[in-house]
């Protein structure tokens, strides 16, 4: 039942770390895609999010190396975290990536993605991905862009 | 038996078309991770690739459409078919993609990649992913970087 | 005189090629830095543009070649014209380029930009330079929004 | 004559902060492109470049504000600085940027450069440039080749 009346809290009411967090929850809680890969959100602030992932079997090209597709989507789920911390729907509208180092099965992957810039619509976000020993693996550039709705609902105040 | 004999051609005594299905079948057989997503390779040739991927359900993210990684997985899968066709081990450096529409959950994403240059160890890609209607879904650009070592075997003649 | 008068013309009464040759004869007037590189808008298409710069001795860098920021000036201009064709204030949001080849003192570059996408306030331009015997120089893209504002003024029909 | 003996001095017996020096003294020489737009390199040290540019009237386009091309010209040179200061030729292969906020003339920009990484041929630099405020005004990404050959002439021990 906690969680129910958690989720009943009013947005207004939060203050802007509480809203970051509510809205992280929100969306991981929809997100099947990142749950699919074992993702796991470990830290979420405005403007920021810190996603981790084990590189897998399953992950890796014929180099046997992880493929670039899961390191950028790794890269792009904590973007997407980190842009949507306002409670304003954004999504992506382009990204680039620079791979710098191979990753290997069972590798921790950290990407930790944070705010460069945020005005009208758009917004600038650098991720960094490294391994389990803090080596660069992947830089990651995402452009955001706010379109029409809220992530958590806005609630009536007589709820 | 016929694959292993097909196996045992030198790739040396192959045309450019040969060598370029040659090495693209011999990737795909060890990329676990374009047919974990159940893509299909339904075109190659010297420089070019073409992929196909179904968007499913596990691919959504929050706002329910395909998460760009998975999207992104698909252009870069396309990509490095296409840089690879030459028998020379070729990695991506970076890659940038520009999302114009959403993907849904059943949608036939066709990849079409096109080699635009290559000289010295580089190389560049750009890479359309098209719904089943036609429409452009995702433009993306890969830089390919040309490795040490060979896709196929280089065999004896007396093995 | 015959100029004056054209300037008067209602954007209204336009078609698109003749809004889209306006849009460009009036950005183009005022673009004191396109004008400024010696540039020369060839031709002007609705999501079309295509200019003309000939690398000059004080375009030239260290290595003695053309400038990166040169050929990017050039190839950034041809987009800003193409995504300016519908007397709608667009800018500039986010750019990549490739550089295949050198350009070289007294080489006539060549920028072609395409538009790939167009909706809601966001767009997608492709633009390729070449030089004078045709080979492909740099690969551009960029990605426009579009601000409040028109470019030619909407006259009141007594003017 | 000072000038003329500090150039006689052998690459192999400068430290690594004296050869980025004498690297960037050597290609600025030589760099009309940056020297012509009035830039300035203030610092560089191995992997970093600080460079500093004013707008100027002719660097506006159409829209009354920096033309894109001169603030990426900018960020370009000090990615080139900085990734030629290991007295080994390195030439850009790709870059990005994505515009945060508008210049206007007469505004000193300042670009720093840093190295992301650099390992083989191949190495990525990030560059931000901010007003003379210290607002970011555009961030940048660059994507550096070793090619053969040296800045410095290596002079023979008896010259």
């Amino acid at each position: 039942m906690a969680e129910v009346r958690e989720l009943k809290i009013n947005p207004a009411d939060m203050n802007a770390a509480e809203l970051a967090q509510a809205c992280a929850d929100e969306l991981f809680r929809r997100d099947d895609a990142s749950q699919y890969l074992g993702m796991r959100l470990s830290d979420v602030a405005p403007g920021r999010a810190t996603m981790t992932m084990v590189v897998q079997e399953f992950m890796l090209q014929g180099h046997k190396t992880c493929h670039g597709g899961y390191m950028f989507t790794l890269a792009d789920s904590a973007f997407a975290f980190s842009c949507n911390t306002y409670n304003q729907a954004t999504v992506a509208i382009g990204c680039s990536i620079d791979y710098v180092a191979p990753a290997f099965a069972g590798d921790l992957l950290t990407a930790v993605a944070t705010e460069k810039s945020r005005s009208g619509r758009t917004g600038n976000y650098d991720v960094e991905i490294r391994n389990q020993e803090g080596a660069l693996i992947a830089m990651f550039h995402g452009k955001s862009y706010r379109i029409r709705g809220e992530i958590l609902p806005m609630e009536n105040s007589d709820d």
